[in-house]
């Protein structure tokens, strides 16, 4: 067998998330029809982060395995054409080293959430960025997220359906900056709970906007409480940006 | 009367361009049809740059006039409630000086180009910039934009449909940056022929493909002649990003 490994990108727009599910469009449905067409095989394919219903990624990566060998720039140029107009493109393919696996050997996600904060819905990023009617404090949302880096109980910032198998995770880096118009939020770690940059990211705009401050948000994290947390950020404005292995 | 004098956003992908026509949807119908609903009057809306079908605008500027005063924030909200979703959004609104009239008033126009050069087709971008599989020489492509400024007769890139009382006009700016995956052409003239910043883009790329050089891209200009000029860049990579008035 051999092993593809590839970098993807999506507009979660069309999608009911990542994974496949019986009826629903989903982004794994349409890459496994593309490999599928070209190659005639029915793999299944691994991801490196499940995204949920509406958002979109800019570097995913994801493996699969075929008893054919093909070049792989013929793979991403057969998958493309497969997938014209569908909303997913493959931007690389390679031949994976042995036992490299999407999910599992994953070192590192990184996550960007747009914010739009001006009195004017968005046209033109409509669907790509949170629109909040508000301006927001860039800098006191930056010095908030600063207490959130590190190892925590991230249960205040966790969905309640999350299936990993403990609520402690290690946030690396969470860089807030103002770019025009817009408002980025850029978070790295090795992984992340269901919903966690979501409902980090709603927390923070609640410090943006002056509704919270930041002992507010640590008291939020350490209660360890779900009821705790701020409204979620809709989906639409979250990216996967970067999957990290170590190669 | 009062005049009102408007900044707006709007994608070009839902519209047969920004003016009104018979049965079609177009960003003008849509405008009239917020202003009338706010105001219960049906005044003509007046516009900096007509665009075609497709072509997006993050700076457009209208005016019209109303009977009635309205407060200008008042007016902005009002009309992007009755445009929600619709795919056009005021960013800014104000009673107008005297005399101020959005397209005669207009001292100059700016566009942007932006090219996608890479070999796998946008997903996330799909709609809003020019897919070229070729990577594009920027460098070389600023060195031949240079040869376009200042006055010329534009016949080469000017649309045989053009109203326009005469061919000859001044471009004051291109400039051709690299930007990551895309490649970026900003444009400033006082006014633009039909279809000549999407006819100046398309030989633009030809120059940035290694299919045309500098010389080739003067003696177009220097021939005065349609059928000289290389495939037109398709609408929906063009943006229009300003414009001038004397105030």
């Amino acid at each position: 067998m051999y092993r593809y490994r590839l970098t993807i990108e999506y507009h979660g727009g069309p999608f009911h998330g990542f994974q496949a599910q019986d009826g629903l469009p989903s982004v794994q449905g349409v890459l496994e029809a593309a490999i599928t067409g070209f190659s005639k095989e029915s793999p299944r394919v691994f991801v490196a982060g499940r995204t949920d219903t509406g958002v979109h990624a800019t570097a995913q990566v994801i493996h699969f395995d075929l008893a054919r060998e093909f070049p792989p720039g013929e793979v991403r140029d057969a998958m493309n054409f497969y997938m014209r107009e569908k909303g997913v493109s493959v931007l690389d393919a390679a031949l994976a080293a042995p036992g490299f696996h999407a999910r599992f050997s994953a070192m590192g996600r990184r996550y960007r959430y747009r914010i739009l904060d001006r009195r004017s819905p968005p046209a033109l990023e409509a669907g790509r960025v949170w629109w909040c009617k508000i301006p927001l404090d860039a800098e006191a949302m930056q010095d908030a997220a600063s207490a959130l880096i590190g190892t925590h109980d991230f249960t205040t910032f966790r969905d309640m359906q999350c299936q990993a198998s403990g609520p402690v995770k290690t946030l690396d880096t969470v860089v807030v900056v103002r770019d025009g118009p817009e408002i980025l939020l850029d978070f790295a770690a090795r992984s992340f709970l269901h919903r966690q940059v979501r409902s980090m990211t709603g927390a923070l705009a609640a410090v943006g906007a002056g509704r919270w401050n930041r002992a507010k948000l640590v008291a939020a994290l350490e209660a360890r409480d779900r009821q705790r947390c701020a409204p979620v950020a809709p989906a639409h404005g979250l990216y996967l940006t970067g999957v990290v292995y170590d190669e």
